[in-house]
């Protein structure tokens, strides 16, 4: 413990002040020379408009996910207040880390699990909810996988008055019991997905009897559901250019409280599945960059299981399984890839956010995959020293943390790295508990399994 | 959500500076003119000595139990930089909760279940830890019920480099594998208790085959376990008054909030199960009364199936169930009572810590109690407008301010009520599935029951 002893006037806990807090969520499209490929309309292969929207999404969220323009948008006040249920979050000195490592690395982390969600995820539910309600809606609909995204908008719906209607992957809804009655309990219906209540649903289970359902499937559903059900609209929990926006607000607090102590990170790392967590991360940092006011070096993480960045394909696809939705411009392993069953972890999804996908493929991020048996021992080992039990996603992250400290560790090199601790694992004993009793493997797909499921992008120019 | 919108210099969450955090344990028996009856050994019924706990606890450990005359003890810097790692603890004003009570009232609660281990037993485990290290064990012993205490002294033995032995009420172990599994992943062992593993667990075995155990038989494992271990020492994590004096760090730091601010509050209202959270949030608040120094009222809250304070009765009994331990004057329905097994949430100690005991026998400390249902009810709620998803044993502390909140409405009186929400409650969702399945009962013990069972009691004069 000697190292945790904090003598500087750096606390080893950074919590800003509430009126520190961002009033305005950050737009890195803004300041990209290259703007994030425009989704397009599956029906005529054109840029998606505004009316395209409508019939799914929130007029001011439409406005948000189009809007690649202006750099700053206000938080409503409401949003605001709402924030400070749960923010600021804390920016944490990962002293003991440190100690156990050996290493001149500075590590600071990012904690965005204190909150019943349990991860960043309310930051943008709170937004998509208050839109919701501020356009008179009934309620809204969504699709969860492992139920953090689920969790945090029946939080926000229930604060607000509004309905929630969730399908959950139902291989989730059966082994994450209790995620479901959390949701339950803050007043959401929750439907195994894919369920006979949706046409799409139907068709699925028609094709694939006894399928145990993935996040493409549960979000066809849940469009289907908003389109045909009156005074409801859909939400998302990632991958769209809106939730990135929202999701601005970790790394506006993060760089806020650094600057405020006079730190600046050398390499900032985030964990990414549909990439909201890391977008929201590095958005403010990107834009020094992009700016040419600083440098940084930014890193996703992956699974290996699910590798979009490392070993997908930069093009158009499908971002559902029912082709209901927009497609999307990203980095894609195939809509219809559905990651092995003993995949423990989140970051499953097929794509990544468009906007993370074109600063990858423009240079501007670097991305590594790691298996999840070594993802869970950073996570055991993080716990260890620094006491919190980390979600098997935010896990990826601190392995790539302790990677990069551990290489300064050979080189002498006393660099500041900033990671994003999105959430706690409290929900994941079942996987913690397979990795205890040494019963964890992993799961790598072959470059001809990877190949044939590339094989079925469509063929659309971006 | 207007409520929320807050205006004033009072920010909707407190959180101190690190400087501002307690540099000394407050021991409120300093400032009792009658003193808690001291723990008198079992083979002789004298007050126990340094000698007579010698074989079980931590030398400094003894002397903070024995000590009714120094009113602070200083913390050591190394615990206090442990408290860094997840303290300070939030002060939150409940505006939402008054909103949708609409009740003039004021609710402010120190919430503290920020941490991996859920609850506020961190503050005292931490503390036992360390001494239990500098004394130089090789590990500890302790039982564990609903798995609060056992995993925040795991995480604290991780972080130590000391061994840990949990005794896990078997039921418990069987109904919250997860708890479990936080515990080995901080790299502890687990038994269920009874186990063959002890010759009290052996004995108890013997003359009740298959029970489920309680935490009475778990603590005389523990103990057993720690004598007869080479290196290893019993560490408890509620009733002692040891454990009062580190939770009062609790009490300071509200304290302290709530004075930076011009708050003061009217009534302080805490769960009730051994002690811990109550005695430690009222400690500085009792001692300005019990030195004229301000007037406060103080409540405990317990459940109405083990209603130690509010149907027991106040003489000398076991601790444990083995009849191993000091035996302690305190309220008590009988160390032989077991709690009905449809009981959800955890406050199913037979006993009370003797300081609050002395203090409610002296009129200082109310007293209620309240079914299950309504608890869960009060922590829907709660959880609805406030977000956080409280553990039950908290939910009793809701219950009881929400009521008190009422009470304002109809009278008309601002009153400002404070209240210890001790931890969140996500490792109670089975229990919070039978509440939200409607399938919850309520178990009120008849007066014959409770009157069999203090006929147990020993006799002994206090």
């Amino acid at each position: 413990m000697s190292k945790n002893t904090n003598n500087s006037a750096i606390p080893y806990k950074i919590y800003l002040q509430e009126n520190e807090m961002p009033t305005h969520y950050y737009n890195v499209r803004a300041d990209m020379k290259d703007k994030p490929a425009p989704l397009v309309n599956p029906g005529t292969g054109n840029p998606v408009t505004f009316d395209d929207l409508k019939p799914v999404f929130c007029d001011e969220l439409i406005e948000q996910e189009l809007n690649d323009t202006d750099r700053y948008i206000e938080i409503p006040e409401e949003i605001r207040d709402f924030y400070k249920m749960y923010r600021p979050s804390p920016l944490v000195r990962a002293y003991c880390l440190e100690e156990k490592l050996q290493t001149p690395a500075k590590i600071y982390y990012k904690f965005e699990g204190n909150n019943t969600s349990g991860s960043h995820k309310l930051n943008s539910a709170i937004a998509q909810a208050y839109y919701a309600k501020k356009e008179g809606l009934k309620g809204v609909t969504t699709e969860t996988g492992a139920g953090q995204w689920g969790t945090a908008l029946s939080m926000a719906c229930s604060c607000l008055g509004l309905d929630c209607k969730v399908y959950m992957v139902k291989v989730s809804y059966e082994q994450k019991p209790f995620r479901r009655e959390v949701m339950r309990t803050y007043g959401a219906s929750v439907t195994p997905s894919p369920s006979e209540t949706t046409e799409v649903g139907r068709k699925i289970l028609r094709e694939h009897p006894g399928t145990t359902g993935s996040l493409g499937c549960a979000i066809s559903e849940a469009v289907e559901a908003a389109a045909t059900s009156d005074g409801y609209k859909y939400v998302l929990g990632s991958v769209l250019n809106q939730v990135l926006l929202h999701q601005s607000v970790i790394g506006e607090e993060a760089m806020t409280a650094m600057k405020k102590y006079g730190i600046k990170p050398d390499v900032i790392i985030g964990c990414a599945g549909g990439g909201s967590n890391l977008g929201g991360l590095i958005s403010p940092f990107m834009g020094e960059k992009l700016r040419g006011e600083a440098d940084y070096r930014f890193v996703a993480v992956e699974p290996a299981s699910c590798p979009s960045l490392t070993r997908g394909r930069y093009a158009y696809d499908f971002c559902d399984t029912g082709h209901v939705c927009p497609m999307a411009k990203m980095y894609t392993i195939g809509s219809g890839y559905i990651p092995a069953p003993n995949h423990a972890g989140g970051l499953r999804y097929h794509g990544m956010s468009p906007i993370v996908s074109e600063l990858y493929h423009q240079g501007e991020i670097e991305a590594v995959s790691y298996t999840q048996t070594e993802v869970f021992e950073a996570a055991r080992d993080f716990a260890r020293v620094e006491g919190i039990l980390p979600a098997p996603e935010s896990s990826h992250a601190i392995k790539a943390a302790i990677d990069e400290a551990l290489k300064c560790k050979e080189t002498g090199e006393e660099k500041t790295i900033l990671f994003g601790l999105t959430g706690t694992g409290y929900f994941d004993l079942y996987a913690y508990e397979q990795f205890n009793d040494g019963n964890m493997t992993d799961y790598v797909p072959s470059d001809e399994e990877i190949e044939a499921s590339l094989a079925t992008l469509p063929n659309i120019e971006g």
